[in-house]
């Protein structure tokens, strides 16, 4: 059971203000509803940051690695030697995420959750571009046992929703890094939508016929030992969000969990990744309903995982490239959508002030 | 019949240069094929530029306006006066093409094809950011007698071809403006396709279903008449692309054509926008079949007809929002995927360059 002091999320459904931003969309110079899925996005962003001409400044991207016990099953395609890895290329600017935000004027910072590696020297100078709040090297084999303790899953929360706290700006994106992560992201979009392993499990980094069988063998295992605790939401019984997290998650879906509450608690949006993001996602909305409004779901990644907890949440993502890397790099792609949204809504003219003739002027 | 010379179009299918892009797109860190149609763009990218490391430079947007006779006979939900008003908006700066490109640094210039209206005072003054190519202020009915001459229609197309040698920079993009211009995209959709006009037909600027009905009315009368004379696919007959153009098509239609294979000549890729655009590149493709590999698709239209035009022509759009409105939008939300895709190819860094374990390295 959560145990810790939630932060207090504002309602920004304010229907006063909500229909102001819905007037100044419909008078923009174009036809009603031709903006399609940027309507409802520039409305979003509208209601967030409560304001009628919004502004993202200063995005920050951080990205939550974490090491898995999992990986022991021979669930992924890569070691797990690979996380740290590539930790030290995203620092380094040579990732796809990396590259992506540079390019895009997005800060970029990578969450040590529990990479099982030691990235600072003797001295422990900290790094450019890493925060520690490293809480195990790893989780434990959730096929056998709880991946993490109640209290390391709780402080792995509170962590993400700290990390939150001393960040500039006001949008936030998230991705991950994690050799066999798309395994108890699986398990935790299994146990919130009840749906089947063989349903939610796609291929990570790759995976051939026979690995992919023995991941969802992984995934059944896990989720049928921890339904049998956090709750089976086939049997109508309520998942215990903290539970879930703490007996098939993974350090970096806690972190990420509690990063999501931590956002839209300060207000901001929320831009999040692909599968990993997705089913953290799942957990944060168990634990506080109230998230979801402050979310925007960059794109679809091919994992079906990802799918199946976006349709649950009702979420309808802004990028569909067929891309499975990870990182960040479908919220990153997506920024330049959410930032025209946000254009759309500050600086397109309307109607009257461009003396353009309207089909049905809805003033 | 085409009677004037057309540009010689480079094969950038080098099969040694390609090997050389998809070597170095596979020994980036990444899974193999994890970044999607990302790297099918890539690898377009790398091929029209000539280069492995390529980059846009200066991105020109191009937004062709004309006007239509059809709309007399009540096929739009706007009267045509709005396709100058919304011009003089472009360049003000306040329509969402305008406010899109301004934010991505990409420069906009309208394209005075045939608008039924003059822009310059009496002293022919050239303004910023419009391009005069009038043939003529308008089409006349097409769903009585041709659009336009033969000559107006090869004048547009080569007009078009000759907008791009005067462009800096070595990426275009192109949009159009013209109230009433979906009914001759989906007449020329259905001439090329062979498709009925039921299935091509969309609701354009949101018109009511007695128009809808009228507007599918006339586009069959215009399509049948004018296979007559340009040919019809549906009896295995080749179409003639600048007949069909003459027929049916609207004078930005032509001259989109034109700025398509002119881009083609120039060898840089052309982001084209939804239905109108997407009609005028299946007169490119018939005029010069070797325009295609020079072609990214920026996004999928609401209206069927562009997917009608997209799935003959087999391309895959990178952006599908729901958005019908025109201008370029779709084009211009797209060029943020497509310099993604550059900087993945120019600047990620390798598993040997970033020191991390491949787990099947294809060098």
């Amino acid at each position: 059971m959560t145990t810790f002091a939630l932060p207090v999320l504002q309602d920004i459904s304010n229907p006063a203000f909500t229909a102001k931003l819905k007037h100044k969309i419909d008078n923009k110079t174009k036809p009603l509803g031709s903006l399609g899925q940027l309507e409802g996005l520039a409305l979003q962003l509208g209601q967030i940051l409560g304001t009628e001409s919004p502004q993202l400044a200063q995005p920050q991207m951080l990205v939550f690695a974490g090491d898995h016990g999992l990986t022991a099953r021979g669930v992924s395609a890569f070691p797990s030697d690979v996380t740290w890895q590539m930790v030290e290329n995203f620092i380094a600017g040579g990732a796809c995420v990396s590259v992506l935000a540079k390019a895009n004027n997005i800060a970029l910072n990578v969450v040590d959750c529990g990479v099982n590696h030691e990235f600072l020297d003797a001295t422990q100078t900290p790094r450019t571009g890493l925060l520690s709040t490293k809480i195990a090297n790893g989780t434990a084999d959730s096929s056998a046992a709880a991946a993490m303790t109640a209290a390391q899953c709780q402080q792995a929360i509170e962590n993400g929703i700290a990390v939150v706290k001393n960040l500039p700006g006001n949008a936030i994106l998230l991705g991950e890094m994690g050799i066999g992560n798309t395994t108890p992201s699986a398990a935790l979009i299994s146990l919130f939508t009840g749906r089947p392993a063989t349903l939610v499990t796609g291929r990570g980094t790759g995976i051939d016929d026979p690995t992919l069988a023995t991941k969802i063998g992984v995934i059944d295992r896990a989720v049928e030992r921890a339904r049998g605790i956090a709750g089976d939401v086939r049997a109508n019984e309520p998942v215990d969000a903290t539970t879930a997290l703490a007996e098939v998650g993974g350090l970096e879906h806690a972190s990420i969990a509690g990063f999501i509450i931590g956002g839209a608690a300060a207000r901001v949006p929320v831009i999040i990744d692909g599968v990993i993001a997705t089913s953290a996602l799942l957990a944060a909305h168990a634990i506080a309903p109230g998230v979801l409004p402050y979310v925007i779901a960059g794109h679809r990644s091919v994992e079906p995982g990802a799918s199946a907890a976006l349709d649950h949440l009702g979420l309808v993502p802004l990028i569909d490239l067929d891309l499975r890397l990870g990182e960040g790099t479908g919220a990153v792609l997506a920024i330049p959508i959410v930032q025209a949204a946000a254009r759309i809504l500050g600086e397109m003219a309307t109607f009257d002030e461009a003396g353009v003739t309207d089909k049905d002027p809805a003033s």
